[in-house]
């Protein structure tokens, strides 16, 4: 290919992929749905934060194992083997972020002598995750956090529940349940069962097929003899559905153990109790327990109706930083979609920048899948455009008047186009608002110039009048639905 | 250093260079700004899109030359030139979006089946230059587009410039200019001064400089002769503030046209008259005359005020993609900030994707930027925090009544904390409420508990009134200043 061919091939209009874009008719409701969620995290006293895009990789790092980071550079020829041995250069290799609360933990950090603790900070913005693009799964999306900073009182940890409850609730879902634990309560499981505090997640992970395998497959899977050292399990080994060939070689007395913790169940304040006598001598998963009490006491006390959160012993939110009560949220009509707000509390995490210990707990939405179990529930109602009113140009030589009006029209603050189209027919115009679905036209032709008046057309009422000019304001806003 | 040593070790909170934070005492009011730009743009018909942070390289590579792009990888320390042969691995390269203007022609290429045109979208987000990081550059910043797709006709130019100047005035800015110029009559000076079209850019540059040194020194530098080739020019030969040594070889006769061209000035109509007499025998810049022409007749019709605007023949906007006018927005106060608000047309943008030609004109306003100089004229108030009301916790026998009204207050929209601090002392809530300017607190006691009231603090006026429980809404809206 010589440079004249090249220089007219044409680049391909492609997105890379597990990138997406959200052409208008998704991003009006996806704002209305970070505007409600906004709205919210502020009733309950949050602060808005921004932090960067990028980092320093450093301070990524830690995760780096579990995630996969997307590194930044301005140089993708370098050498890396070189530059890597320069301590000033490593310093500055930068990488996006993956989540924001490992961010929120620098900038506090980095900002502890300058702001006032308890910090409430809420923060949304894109986060990447270079995994593999498969199901639904986007390398690029939206987070949407809660976080207090520098409190170890229960009371915020139930106010974020709270939040949790009243955020979907705002956002008129009403089949959904927060359910929440405590980590305390299942670190103290090793003791209790006693088995090393180390394979604490492998237990977890066996428990958490529950609901799939059923619980004899659970027991059996915990007494099966371990994978032999050095030998690699087959990739249906990590499946979560199935029992698997290997397990943890516990004892008959140890899965009896376990049952008994399976057993416990019942209303909030009979569970409590039950898991309060079988940890009797468990410290840590006491304090668990006691914490688990002071969050209910003060759900009730902020009248957080009880249909919407529950205590759920099986709770584990995977192995990351999480010191003391997790949440999550799951909608009732779809809990294949997952948790869609989820957190806990974190009392390490701010350490790793800081020789003070901060206590923090926060939770989470994960915008574009709530987006998506929206959209699949029918509750997002698609919208092609915010316009209000289309001022149609009837003729060139009215094109001055229609202009007028526009200014008018945009200065009472109504939501405004004009034509602007090539094909200047007014079958061209009336076919865009229609296809936009733009609920009223203005129409000023020859006759209406001559006697002083405009032609509002309700585009869903399919009915017009005629009034004076000046009264174009109110006789348009009387065609417009309600709520904008 | 050992394993043990290097976990205790603390990573530094730092951001890389050129990079910041946002804490909430600055996202307030700049979220303030988002919000009226984004109730302006929508009031003159604009749609949000929004396209993702990363594209692929090839997409932005043809501006890659004069924006330092940065490339993303999850693979950092791969080997590129084996990699670089591979076609597909080629494909899927990707870097960050450098502005928001390349990947809206992307997206339209990608999308011109769906979308109706004309297509007017807004989009705003963060982009990414690794440029120097000096004298207040930030690598990271926001650009908050407007743009009309698929019009060719003045009017939407013209729109543009109602909207830039809309939303000046929309942020109670008023000192400002917004000045446009067209390309097309730029292009003309070739054919009227008689150089090489090729050397069109050095000869603007040189003009550019009229304010700093004055229409002798410019004359006198287009007169010098051309740096020899093979040669290289000192630093200071790219200086925009000095004459400099070496010219473009012009003739007498040729400074004499440039000298004409300089002259033009007076009103609108006047400088309009001059101009279109100049290059009476240039058609493509009697074209861009009459593009002008169009626009300010536009611009009356639509009613916007002429002290906002003004025809500058010396606007270039540098070299970018524009075919036609274009915009900038300089604050009368502040000059030296440079244009707020930019933009222009470039109906060639969209071809490089798709082999129709799509017209298409916008502007964009540095956030930012805007955001610094609004800052420096005092216009920006700060605000600690949103909270409106903080509930004291007075004894920790009284959480659960203080919980309650925090409920009531909050599903009466009220902005609402209570304290989670450490010190549940009530001389530490009061200093939390006093330094974060909450400007009210409610304070529930024993004596209030059991007389069934609440006492309710006006921070801003230093007063209180003690009023019965279920009046506690009103009241507490009876202290708050009436703008939120």
């Amino acid at each position: 290919m010589n440079m004249a061919e090249k220089k007219i091939a044409k680049i391909a209009p492609e997105l890379p992929g597990g990138f997406r874009d959200y052409p208008p008719k998704v991003m009006i409701p996806r704002m209305r749905m970070i505007e409600t969620i906004r709205e919210t995290f502020e009733r309950f006293g949050f602060d808005q934060l921004e932090t960067p895009g990028m980092e320093r990789t450093e301070v990524l790092t830690p995760e780096q194992s579990t995630k996969v980071i997307y590194h930044t550079t301005t140089d993708p020829d370098r050498t890396p083997k070189k530059k890597l041995n320069e301590g000033d250069e490593e310093r500055q290799r930068t990488a996006l972020r993956f989540d924001l609360t490992v961010p929120l933990a620098r900038f506090v950090a980095a900002s502890i002598s300058e702001i006032r603790l308890p910090f409430k900070r809420y923060q949304y913005g894109n986060v990447w995750r270079g995994e593999k693009t498969q199901a639904g799964r986007f390398r690029e999306f939206m987070q949407f956090d809660a976080d207090t900073i520098g409190s170890d009182s229960m009371l915020a940890d139930a106010e974020i529940i709270a939040l949790m409850v009243e955020t979907m609730r705002a956002l008129a879902i009403d089949q959904f349940q927060v359910r929440f634990n405590n980590r305390k309560l299942l670190n103290g499981l090793a003791e209790l069962v006693g088995f090393e505090p180390t394979i604490t997640t492998p237990v977890l992970r066996i428990i958490d097929k529950l609901p799939k395998i059923g619980r004899d497959a659970v027991l059996r899977e915990l007494q099966k003899p371990p994978l032999p050292e050095g030998e690699f399990a087959s990739t249906a080994e990590g499946a979560d559905d199935i029992e698997s060939e290997y397990g943890l070689g516990f004892t008959e007395p140890m899965t009896e153990t376990i049952s008994k913790f399976l057993d416990l169940s019942g209303s909030t304040d009979v569970l409590l109790q039950g898991a309060s006598d079988l940890f009797c001598n468990v410290a840590d998963a006491r304090r668990g327990i006691e914490e688990l009490q002071e969050i209910v006491t003060a759900l009730r006390a902020m009248n957080v109706p009880e249909t919407f959160w529950v205590i759920d012993l099986s709770v584990a939110r995977g192995l990351d930083y999480y010191t003391g009560p997790v949440f999550e949220t799951f909608l009732t009509e779809l809990p294949e979609f997952g948790s869609v707000f989820s957190g806990g509390r974190y009392d390490g995490l701010v350490q790793r920048f800081l020789n003070d210990a901060i206590p923090a707990t926060g939770a989470s939405v994960g915008v574009d899948r709530l987006f998506a179990a929206l959209e699949k529930l029918g509750r997002v109602k698609g919208q092609q455009t915010k316009v209000q009113v289309l001022v149609a140009i009837m003729d060139p030589t009215l094109t001055i008047t229609a202009l007028r009006t526009v200014g008018t029209l945009r200065n009472a603050g109504i939501r405004t186009a004009f034509w602007l189209g090539r094909d200047s027919s007014f079958k061209a115009q009336l076919a865009y608002a229609t296809a936009m679905d733009i609920p009223c036209m203005v129409l000023i032709g020859k006759r209406e110039v001559a006697a002083g008046t405009v032609t509002v057309k309700n585009m869903t009422a399919r009915t017009q009048q005629t009034v004076r000019a000046e009264d174009v304001v109110p006789c348009v806003q009387d065609t417009l639905p309600h709520v904008a």
